[in-house]
């Protein structure tokens, strides 16, 4: 089969203009590997007038990507939109159903109607294919569910989101806190104007469910994601925690726990040692661990034009070369229903920071809170603070189950002692 | 399609009866994810009274294993055996010829016979897949015959044998010398009784070609390999190097430089931060720099029963699916020649290591070789040794050409002041 593989780009951000730089630059080779051309044929976006560093003359303009779906001369619809719904989930419901490939880089759209999409897809024998939606440039949805697709996976976890990792490896370098740096971050491209996607957690729950779902064969659960963000993570955590011997990241984790779901998007206290410590900036990295693969580890560029368009371009190659099988590595309708795992019985060690009065007894009360719910501390410190009449108090626990930390936290909750809410961060158990 | 996928394992060692065991043990999970169950027909090995503590009673046992190549009940040939030549090579080919499939583990006939077998294989329309063949449970060559395709790829390199990787960051751990370690590995089986493949680099020369040629779209070139061993790595370069900021472990390289192809498999320093610097153990690490995708990394169990079948049976997973496309990411007869590049215009940093007499004027003759082939020092090193009359000097050279190094070399050659050859290691550029 010589003939091209015939593309549509509907939308031309970043991620788009990626898309047409990299099939022109590296034209020749794909068409080697894949065995046949990828052309772009037709480019849709909002503002025609706008220069995109590109030329896209060669390309017919579409003012309504909707019309891909219908376009005779189109093989492939690329979704570069973005959104979760509007007019991404009209297009890819529309080119699905019209037995067009859709390829999406789009982490919110799969994560809440990936199975609807998946659904379509299988009806009329489209192929649907995300793989820049999670984790960049890393092939880890291919290694995932074909590389590793001999396993059963109990587990899989990592850093999903790179201007989370950047903001939290940056804080680490010099002691900022955190308004100071996600500023910065902003100013240079690294965080979205509208940060909250990011720093709130809920890009890496897209992400997490997405994973969760192809690792476990388990239905997308988005909403079950338990999700915190990093917006309280301060500059004295990162320290106490370093003293302690641990580095803070933004970790998303899944793990199938006697059958039922747990995911959980939180910020995360790492050893020193672990692989997972080490990833500095906006890079990402994805743990899975297999019954036979044991740990394996993938890490590359989580964002930016270049490496979500490789990926991009990678599921193009893949249809080019007719290599395509089903989103969730089995058909929608095998993956199973799961019920959100409880947390309580989870057992881990903790560490806890409490905002305190600078006064007499405030470390017997919290002591006697966390003994009185069988909380026992590893590791406690209280930095000198410069001035004022508050004091923070951080304690990392001896591996303890979730509900006793509850538990110690009720018999605290409204003590006129706590100046502010205590932050919990679990330690990586794994 | 829900006919199985019928397999017959040649060759029943460690891997083949880690093959037998994933592949009952995870039947129904492969079925799902495959479309169709994966089945296991026939087996031979040699011997077959062994115990392999895996039942193998329910599958056909041949006595001679060439049969597979052409029975009608056999859709796959696994094969297991091992060896570049001999019956492993002569099984291979037959079952490629007869349109069936093949499956491998075996490094040393992909190097050796890859752009062969891979002709067969695309004349008989039958696939070869070899993900086991390279870092064990890490699915690297899918994840960059497919999940970096879209990328030039003008550099590949990797920690790609694990007995070296536990010889080295065991010398490392307890200052024990390279005989003791290997001795113990030998113990625990983390080495072979005859362990040349490993130690001397070949194993991981077999690998890296195999990398090459699939990164790069070059033809297989195996012979073209710059290959040196760890054997020459002494405890006390281990400590030299550590005290300069650096580990040492065996890298296998490859590079594209001007359209000539640089492959070399030594043990190199690489800085404490360089990510492949905290791989230990057994574990394997790949690394491909893409010019969208920017540096990929993928880490993993390089070898043991489990992790190696984990790779085997992907690759029958992929043929169970019918998603399996080039070996090489093209047809082998789209592969490029390419000429070995010379090595004299490389240039970075070097550590050499010197074995003297203790006596005046060594140091100066030293320096002036080095000063005499313009080469710079960045740090010296003479640690004070027990006894005897000989000492040694470690040195660290700012960025500097290799042939300045062969020129200095060359300038001390014969002197008396050399006890034993210098020990020459270069400092990883990426």
């Amino acid at each position: 089969m010589t003939e091209a593989l015939r593309v549509a780009l509907a939308g031309l951000g970043t991620v788009g203009t990626g898309v047409v730089r990299l099939i022109e630059e590296n034209r020749e080779l794909i068409a080697r590997r894949a065995g046949r051309p990828v052309e772009i044929v037709a480019v849709s976006a909002r503002d025609r007038s706008r220069d995109r560093g590109v030329d896209l003359s060669g390309y017919r303009w579409a003012d309504d990507m909707a019309a891909f779906a219908q376009a005779e001369d189109i093989d492939v619809v690329c979704e570069l939109v973005g959104g979760s719904d509007g007019p991404a989930l009209a297009l890819a419901r529309d080119a699905l159903g019209a037995g067009k490939a859709l390829v999406t880089a789009n982490k919110a759209l799969i994560a809440h109607h990936g199975l609807e999409l998946a659904d379509i897809a299988e009806r009329t024998g489209a192929p649907l294919l995300f793989e820049a939606a999670v984790a960049g440039a890393i092939p880890v949805l291919k290694g995932l569910r074909e590389g590793a697709a001999a396993n059963r996976i109990e587990r899989v976890y990592g850093i999903l989101n790179g201007t989370c990792n950047y903001v939290l490896s940056a804080m680490e370098a010099d002691g900022r806190d955190f308004d100071e740096v996600l500023s910065a971050a902003q100013a240079i491209g690294y965080a979205e104007a509208d940060p909250a996607f990011d720093i709130e957690g809920t890009d890496a729950a897209h992400k997490l469910s997405i994973l969760a779902s192809l690792c476990f064969g388990t239905r997308l659960d988005f909403a079950g994601v338990e999700t915190r963000g990093i917006t309280q993570v301060r500059a004295e955590d990162i320290a106490q925690a370093r003293a302690l011997g641990y580095v803070i990241r933004l970790i998303g984790f899944a793990e199938l726990d006697e059958g039922k779901l747990f995911q959980r998007v939180h910020p995360c206290l790492l050893p020193l040692a672990h692989p997972l410590a080490r990833i500095d900036g906006a890079t990402n990295a994805v743990v899975a661990e297999g019954n036979y693969s044991g740990r394996l580890l993938f890490q590359g560029a989580g964002a930016g034009d270049g490496p979500t368009a490789s990926a991009v371009v990678a599921d193009l190659v893949d249809l080019a070369r007719g290599q395509v099988g089903h989103s969730f590595a089995m058909p929608a309708s095998a993956l199973e229903p799961a019920e959100t795992a409880e947390t309580g019985h989870r057992s881990g060690k903790v560490y806890l920071r409490f905002e305190v009065a600078d006064k007499v007894g405030v470390l017997a009360e919290i002591a006697a809170a966390m003994r009185d719910a069988g909380v026992s501390v590893e590791s406690l410190i209280q930095p000198a603070l410069a001035g004022g009449d508050s004091a923070l108090i951080a304690i990392v626990t001896h591996e303890v189950e979730e509900r006793c930390i509850d538990q110690a936290l009720q018999k605290l909750a409204g003590s006129d002692s706590l100046q502010a809410e205590p932050m919990v961060m679990h330690i990586l158990n794994a």
